[in-house]
């Protein structure tokens, strides 16, 4: 049966002191690295074992993969890194701590960034040290600004279609390691979930999620590993 | 101007015991790592920064180049694994200590197998502890019960010509992690050393070798990065 597992990278310095991160390519934590080491664990004791894996290009998301990996044996898998995994571009907010956007903004103007659907916010400055046009591994691609939540979507979905569905439905157990807004993607579209409700809800860190398929190439039900 | 860089896997627990190695699955050990990630460094000092990455299916190959990549900031390169890459499988001697060995089997035998061209090992026992025939990672694939270095290059070189050799001509800067005789394999063709020169010929833990490639593909004189 073909089965999804996915899985957010663990905490990552920028989550540990609560700054917005986007793109910018920050590092696992100590308790982050752990994360990733127990997501492998609980796939090898529910004999839930990758064959094929996905990931960003951001270093979190690759490293909790291979942590996760190695841990549950399947390092050796196939996989694939691609931009349109990557995190949602959080344009101008990019590196500012979240009480420092709130006092610069209001509380008001981040609620809505955070949590708006198509709202994006604003874009980040060309002169920007959080700037990445220069860094080889964007190289060819169009790095957006700022991106929204349906932003992200519209790159996520579209790589999801045309690259990891098939893939899934040759019979695979595809793991993809990624990230907050572009797991919200994914789930969004595989449990069904509206605009309004998807902006609320919370992918935990390095909790595997499992979607299980028929023959059709319809989802179950999501569910947490954990919980299993 | 294409560029590849070989780089032989850190110290292994089984490298560091003196144990016959070949296709078991064996982990690094500390110090393996630390050359994994100097070997990174040092690409990084000398701005020689991988594009696309190839490695075996075995744990210890895998690690180190995932090491060195992140020491020189590229874990985020496409890499591609096969299992042509894999150690020299050394038949029935997997497992054994070489002191062992020789007390089992002589010096002078032991040393032939050691150093000749194309004398194989005895074969690997089917009910062998290190038996991989169940090993998902090998589904499909004949597994070799023994191999001379003659026998590792034949499925090396095919795979070179094929899978790396025009990702190189298209102007990328190519690793190679892998381990002692499938890298012997490559610097044998590339720097055409003899049959009898080639088994004595020792490459290194966690060293970079260098090659340089002019437009005709000709590879220039081999060089150690830590010489330069």
């Amino acid at each position: 049966m073909p089965t999804l597992i996915l899985v957010r990278h663990g905490q990552s310095q920028w989550n540990l002191e609560n700054r917005f991160t986007g793109w910018w390519d920050v590092d696992l934590t100590e308790k982050g690295v752990a994360e990733a080491i127990a997501a492998g664990e609980l796939l090898a004791k529910h004999g839930l074992l990758p064959t094929r894996a996905f990931t960003s290009l951001q270093l979190r998301a690759i490293k909790t993969l291979h942590l996760a990996l190695e841990a549950c044996g399947r390092l050796w898998i196939p996989e694939t890194k691609d931009w349109r995994l990557n995190e949602r571009h959080y344009g101008g907010l990019t590196g500012l701590n979240k009480a420092e956007t709130a006092a610069r903004h209001g509380e008001e103007q981040v609620h809505v960034w955070r949590r708006s659907f198509d709202t994006p916010p604003p874009e980040l400055e060309v002169a920007s040290e959080f700037d990445l046009g220069q860094d080889p591994r964007y190289a060819g691609i169009a790095i957006p600004r700022t991106e929204s939540l349906k932003l992200t979507i519209e790159r996520v979905l579209p790589y999801w279609e045309s690259e990891i569905l098939p893939v899934l439905a040759s019979g695979e157990t595809v793991i993809i390691s990624a990230h907050g807004n572009s797991l919200r993607a994914l789930v969004k579209h595989l449990s069904n979930i509206s605009d309004e409700e998807i902006t609320g809800l919370e992918i935990p860190t390095g909790e595997p999620i499992v979607y299980e398929f028929d023959d059709a190439m319809t989802p179950g039900e999501r569910h947490y590993l954990k919980d299993r």
